[in-house]
């Protein structure tokens, strides 16, 4: 049986995830620590290489903020950093000689953000394309070694990604992904004979709406 | 019964895409006009959509050349632009409408040169990347329409693409990508819910061999 | 006195970079044949090459539609990607013996549009994203010969390029750039010890207008 | 007279900078505070924008690792994060008011390695090419408050960057660049009429050499 770590696997995109590799027969290694937390995460990364090795690691976990780029928190800022860009990248750097005894692959969840420029998105973006970059520069070291790496870039996700931001996507046909479908093509990833390096998703028509009490 | 245009549809990628397409029920129209004469193509074309639907077309036909760029011919330069970038471009102008009523898809094969910048590669990555950011923007313009654009962009993939060029994939495993793999993820981009904008898929290793005679 | 070549010297920013040339003391030796007509242009420049080297050459003429691309006509789909891209990538191929004597330079004036995805732009930014990353990737098989490849990608820029198009800068301060500005990069590309390979200019402030009767 | 904060004042790249910058009349502030120490630089900001504005903000500061990445300290980690994107980030926040009221200037030295992927670089590339996408991004956001934002992307630059690295450029002519060029180029910035946005300035040949005793 593989061994797979999921973070954000409490909801959204990362719990449909679990679901899918559930079914594929992975057993998924739940990890407690707070992203943000680097020393217990590593504490508890460590701890449990001991009697695991891993052969499949995603990274889900991720915030959005999207205002005038002064209006944001310092604290905000280096959540979104954190938890987007950080945790990602330590989580790799743990996990990275476990991976190559496997020969397993390392997922990233990125954003269609980490693609284009789209106004007040740019500390979200800055965090996704830095993401999106690590993992396509890692698969140029890790070809060798036998490890693959893919970022996803998925657009508009129903989750509750929105739940604290000011606009959600439309409830319109076609102008939504769902978190299912994000999870397809993690498992089109698993099973291509070749490494899919990276891979965008979108809604085939774009509308978002305000939230009302913003 | 769906109609697809598959250009290349003759060996490599494009053989094997029209394999799956033919399994899954599409009905191919196989053109018969050489790309690079838009003429009798846009005759062709235009001829066919008197009593077809286009559902889905795509851009599979391509030429690679490798060498000192002032070495090239300027009969090749043109060769590989026209076949390359100027025909998929040509039929997705003459097709457009017709996959507009049957909210059809694109799909532009193109490759990984499109997102780096390998020496000697200097005019192919000028019309893959033409190619790809020719999509991309599109989708931009199609997404009310309905219409799905996506670029796949396949490294080093076993075919007659090379039988002209002085290097090879290795024998070695995973150091090359079968055309039933992209032919396969064309399949997945078919059956998503939403639209898969731009997936790149490479060999885990990378080992190319230089061809005796050359 | 050093030999250039600048394509579109007639009008725009190809005439302002000739008349900063002039007063660098560059020889601008001005073409006279059509760029789609690649066979007189062939011959023009293997004529000049018997007695002359080239040390710069500047790729500028451009073409601009922006339209549903299924309006866009054959002819001038053909007539953008002559011009925008197969004739700056033929010109380097018969100037690029020369360019190594004198240890030249080649700039191409590309477009902001191969930076980014708008509507109604596919088949111009084809054109515009296949010349920047011809040149970057051609700058990765010339570094060792001493050649210089430079990628500009202005913004809006108030020349006649416009013409036939439905819409125009507005004539509002810092909506647009002049052709004066993009030829002061040029003069500092040449000035720069080292090479800047891409350089991305634009108007501070973002407005256009839609032409009357059209 | 105008005010500039310039990150990384003391040494290399930001040194030049600062040189040039005085030479064309501005005030340089130089903070004190380690750019790690987000509360000491909020804090130091914060008291000095009392009685300043400010018209230029360079982030220059960096600091570069290229090893294997499960090799690298989780300590190393988040310096590179903390010094080369959440410091900008962070600054460019505080500093935005002020900015907006002086129409200023955001610079933001990122490197060649936002614009690739190379082995060995993947945490140095994630800080690199997230910093160049945040500018890119924001602008967007600040082209109607009259900010301007530039990206400038060096490759091997003669510093004390190297200092702690297994490699250095080669002493050889044509394979490195000098800080004074990289300063150019900001004084270039600052002088052109339109905002300068990317900007990617190379060494015309390639060649490092490794350090002894590593």
């Amino acid at each position: 049986m593989k061994n797979a770590i999921v973070t954000g696997y409490s909801s959204g995109i990362g719990k449909a995830i679990c679901d899918e590799l559930i079914e594929d027969n992975y057993n998924i290694i739940y990890l407690s620590s707070r992203l943000e937390d680097t020393k217990t995460l590593e504490f508890e990364v460590k701890d449990l290489l001991k009697n695991n090795d891993i052969d499949l690691l995603i990274n889900c976990a991720g915030v959005g903020v999207f205002q005038p780029h002064e209006e944001i928190s310092i604290s905000k800022i280096k959540e979104l950093i954190d938890i987007n860009l950080t945790a990602p990248i330590i989580l790799v750097n743990l996990l990275l000689r476990s991976l190559k005894k496997t020969k397993g692959h390392i997922i990233n969840i990125s954003s269609v953000e980490a693609t284009k420029h789209s106004k007040f998105s740019a500390l979200y973006t800055a965090t996704k394309s830095g993401l999106r970059d690590f993992s396509l520069t890692l698969f140029e070291e890790l070809r060798k070694s036998g490890v693959g790496v893919t970022t996803i870039n998925p657009d508009l996700t129903v989750t509750n990604f929105f739940d604290d931001l000011q606009f959600e996507p439309s409830t319109k046909e076609e102008t939504y992904l769902l978190p299912e479908t994000i999870a397809k093509t993690v498992v089109t990833v698993l099973y291509t004979k070749g490494v899919i390096t990276d891979l965008t998703v979108r809604p085939q028509k774009f509308e978002i709406q305000k939230k009302k009490g913003f």
